[in-house]
């Protein structure tokens, strides 16, 4: 199973992204577990979820010249702080590159509503910045034409997973994969089966957990 | 002098903004002390700074259905909090206006260098709702044409102060106002004399404190 944070990191393996460059994050755990696996040292995230600073004349931030990459994605301890030290990398570092992990607007991450997704955190990268940023996740396709060139894995054997139709599953339809929808999402099974819809996944299941199962099989 | 907090308490005035009504604030105390003047209740800016959510399943946040408003302004105590705050009200709350102080990338918050400016705020808001914002401040004219009609102050009258000429000297001068350059921030001396520089404010001053001693005499 591959996600947009490791979309992000094989991006940058690609491109190959020099070993003495560092990588900042505005993000969670994810991009850093995926950027240390890939052997890129990575500041920010988590790391940076209480960092405060005054504003007040005589005062600098500084930042680290030598960071030639900002990744973004989701993050619910978005501040001040990472928002600007993001900026003052991709405005000042020279060639330093900005790479979002996706813009969803908003995610289900509690069973209950919608929240801030990626989008979010990206659009606060792009405001002070004024860059758009390249997008390694969906709606990208670098993910299936990494592994279709990497591993020669045809987009027929990809599976993209998701749990919304109009976005997740017709994003996968379109590139060709098999596609697969988690209930536990945004979209429930009444909608599924409403007749008036009329993107219909090739699998779905009720629970992300269930994929687990199937892939033990 | 009237701010762009000052235009956001005014735009609400204007379109007969509901006493019963309330007014969600992603942005720092200048917002908060307007609305207040203004005779309007006032939720989030800084009282929000540190508050902090977990998202674990069964998690519901709960937002003031009464709020009608959202102002989004510069916030150096931005956080996720205020964010899912700001887009609960405009995703839910029927009616409830999105409105932007301004959209600035940058701004001099300290004499060394640029920081996230109310634009990367903005942003993040128009991110997670997918609205775009009422902008009431430069370089909407809202405020230049309340004045005129509320107070019957002609706009030659009015004196546009920043410290940009691409863009305050600029936006004043477009709009027929007097134009103040104030020196301590963006703009120096010898870009301002450049001959280069074909944007020329009626006024320069070094420090902003000297437009006090100017009102004075």
């Amino acid at each position: 199973m591959f996600s947009s944070s490791y979309a992000a990191a094989m991006f940058l393996k690609v491109n190959n992204f020099p070993q003495d460059k560092k990588v900042y994050a505005v993000g969670e755990d994810g991009i850093l577990e995926e950027m240390a696996l890939a052997g890129f040292t990575c500041l920010g995230g988590t790391k940076d979820a209480d960092k405060k600073m005054q504003l007040k004349p005589g005062f600098k931030f500084e930042h680290d010249k030598s960071v030639g990459a900002v990744v973004v994605g989701l993050d619910q301890y978005i501040n001040y702080y990472k928002i600007q030290y993001a900026t003052l990398c991709i405005r000042e570092n020279p060639g330093c590159l900005f790479i979002a992990t996706n813009r969803d607007a908003v995610g289900h991450l509690t069973d209950l509503q919608e929240w801030p997704g990626a989008g979010s955190m990206v659009a606060a990268v792009c405001g002070s910045t004024q860059k758009e940023p390249i997008v390694v996740g969906k709606p990208s396709t670098f993910m299936m034409d990494f592994l279709l060139e990497r591993f020669e894995i045809a987009t027929s054997r990809m599976c993209m997973v998701g749990d919304r139709l109009d976005t997740d599953i017709l994003f996968g339809q379109n590139a060709g994969c098999k596609t697969l929808l988690v209930l536990s999402g945004v979209t429930t099974l009444p909608v599924l089966q409403d007749p008036a819809n009329n993107i219909h996944p090739d699998y779905y299941t009720n629970r992300m957990s269930d994929i687990i199962d199937l892939l033990e099989l």
